[in-house]
């Protein structure tokens, strides 16, 4: 299946000059949405993966799928002032001003191996944020993964180096 | 598995006299999160569920796997301002105040079945607006299922009567 025609192109969202990748087009396909679940399962069932971060919230829909197909744990990284215990927090730059990721301190044990997950890889900003907030409580970011990576932004370049990226779709 | 036992309660999160059900602790054991999932599919796989609705954020946390392991589309319900197509949304009361949500008009085909998830049925207002707001676009809402529900709250009441609603674990 070519699952690049199950993403619906939105031109000027949210502002002008965006072209918006809907996923939702593929979401609601079920065959289209097992066949990318699967795909990232048989990228990383071997990879000895001992949690699935997603971040919130479009990360949670292929997120949770891959923890439950692995049969790992989930963790969530969230937005600030969302979780409920003790948390560390990472402040990141943005095009314009900063943003904040939060993550509980007790999500991963130390030394376990996690894989980062989210929708779209564009600038990297908010991926790699959640790669050194997971490694600030002690995990170990082994890959980090997306379904659709826009390449011209070079995103892949913000991760550290032992860092694996792995994107499904790639749109120039 | 004593699934209760893996939710860890937070007094006073986020306001004073809340007792916050903090499900991370379930979310990141494998084994766990697993048999929540397995217990959904079960109690729908022979439903005839043609979409999965997830509500944003936390019930994505559910829906994904869920859709995935039933075979069948994935629905989102989401925060006004964050779908990009042509939308339709319903606003709801809360306790102090209202609140909007939003569904692509073209989410669901006419007449198709849809389960309704979310983590969490406390009064009720956010599933059932949902489930109307589906309905609004055509779907037909056969069910709404949470992983925990507030008895006390009563939030069954503010379903249409021939909604079912399910939940894994009963909070009193």
């Amino acid at each position: 299946m070519d699952l690049t025609q199950k993403i619906r192109v939105i031109p000027d969202f949210p502002k002008k000059g965006i072209m918006y990748q809907d996923i939702t087009t593929l979401l609601k396909d079920g065959e289209a949405f097992g066949e990318v679940i699967n795909a990232f399962y048989e990228k990383f069932k071997s990879a000895g993966i001992d949690y699935v971060a997603a971040i919130e919230s479009r990360g949670y829909l292929f997120g949770a799928p891959l923890a439950y197909k692995l049969g790992c744990g989930l963790v969530i990284v969230r937005k600030p002032g969302k979780l409920p215990a003790a948390v560390e927090r990472i402040e990141y730059d943005l095009e314009y001003g900063t943003d904040v990721l939060e993550i509980h301190k007790d999500a991963v044990e130390s030394g376990k191996k996690v894989l980062v997950i989210d929708d779209l890889l564009a600038t990297g900003g908010t991926a790699a944020a959640a790669c050194r907030l997971i490694e600030k409580i002690g995990g170990k970011v082994c890959a980090a993964a997306f379904l659709i990576e826009l390449e011209d932004l070079n995103g892949r370049q913000k991760f550290a180096s032992g860092t694996e990226i792995f994107s499904l779709l790639k749109v120039a």
